[in-house]
């Protein structure tokens, strides 16, 4: 199942999203997903992010191929890091390029969308645990990242969390391609089976720190490709079996 | 004003405290604060935090005194990092010592809580943006923070960000004393005056980064004296003017 979000009458509501037709959901899918009177097409509403995040947990250096490429150690534990809530927006919105920094990146990653609030769980739990899963960019600013040591600033501009188009639900994530185009040019190209920690181990690692709570976001870490962006270039991170978030720089 | 956030028939209310009775606010403070009709012994209400923010941006390294005792250098820009929202607890509600650490220590801080909508504001316009200010801890899992690189998981552990025990409106921030107190002795004491950068150049600062929400907290960076905590251990951060928070740690 595709779920979207997007403003009916000033209000973001969830809609499930079948045949370019949205079925608007009362309430939330985080209970039961009930699909409401209300349908419209797609072309007629505008999409925002798929989930408004009560926080999202990005983890560092994930890809073994991306590891080798830089010739670093692979982590013994994963390296977590927050991005605000801030900078979260949809596919289609700009990301704005800041003054500050003059080597802006994007890193495409495959992001979990968590469905039941989960503390201290199981790799075997976490399945359930998770709603589904969407496009991500870490969009970030390397210079500013290598400055300040914390990632927080270079990785937390308003803008730099592009999410999106949808969240599927049916989506097998430990062997799917991801792709990152710039100006329709493949950068990024990995299956998420090179990742370090996978999907799973994630969720159980982060949950014995923090509360995941539905709607919250885990990022899975950049396959290799990573490379600058300049102003009016237009990005695209597509992932097999979801679909693509584009997001030009201004 | 002091405010303070309290349950109420099981929902999450704001109040305004003097001579320990609360009057409950109708709506949230960010807007215009109207008491309503109810009235309640403060004794008789469980405290909450005094805030539920969206992002906690935290600055590391921000007094004289502190970097001049490591024998670092100030930095020429404020670090930022993040706490996760998961991270807050209120006044008497104890910390969780985690197991993956072995040195956990405490940071006695001044938080700023944001009271309106700020996005690349001048150091002029902060104080109006400004709500109010609270007693925060900054709690750190010092050897996982070493470890990581990154701060994320060392200070974002469930209960790792105690705020309260209310929010003082009318405070002036710059020249007031901050005292942490472990089991009734002495740990830190530095008046705010030593900060590296104030809270109203701070909130700029950070405002041109990331918008800053109502209700969002800025923890302002610790004096010297930081130490470690073990089980058992009552941990008191007062700052004149505000009050007292106090956390067990369990």
């Amino acid at each position: 199942m595709k779920l979207v979000r997007f403003l009916h009458r000033d209000i973001p509501r969830f809609g499930r999203l079948a045949n370019d037709q949205i079925e608007m959901i009362s309430g939330d899918p985080f209970n039961s997903i009930e699909p409401g009177a209300v349908s419209m097409n797609l072309d007629k509403v505008q999409l925002l992010a798929p989930v408004a995040p009560s926080k999202i947990v990005a983890v560092g250096l994930n890809y073994r191929d991306h590891a080798k490429e830089l010739g670093m150690e692979l982590p013994e534990e994963p390296i977590i890091f927050l991005k605000p809530p801030s900078s979260v927006i949809g596919s289609s919105e700009p990301v704005v390029y800041p003054p500050e920094s003059k080597h802006v990146e994007y890193e495409a990653e495959l992001a979990i969308v968590i469905g039941k609030t989960a503390s201290h769980i199981t790799v075997d739990a976490a399945q359930k645990h998770i709603l589904g899963y969407t496009c991500a960019n870490d969009i970030t600013a390397r210079d500013l990242q290598k400055r300040d040591g914390q990632w927080a600033r270079a990785k937390g501009f308003d803008t730099f969390c592009p999410l999106g188009p949808h969240i599927e639900t049916d989506f097998d994530p430990l062997d799917v391609e991801i792709t990152l185009k710039k100006n329709g040019i493949v950068q990024q190209k990995s299956p998420t089976a090179n990742m370090v920690y996978n999907v799973f181990e994630l969720v159980c690692f982060i949950s014995g720190v923090m509360t995941l709570f539905p709607g919250d976001v885990v990022l899975t870490g950049t396959p290799p490709g990573v490379g600058s962006v300049k102003i009016g270039d237009l990005v695209e991170v597509s992932i097999d079996g979801i679909g693509s978030l584009t997001n030009k720089i201004i």
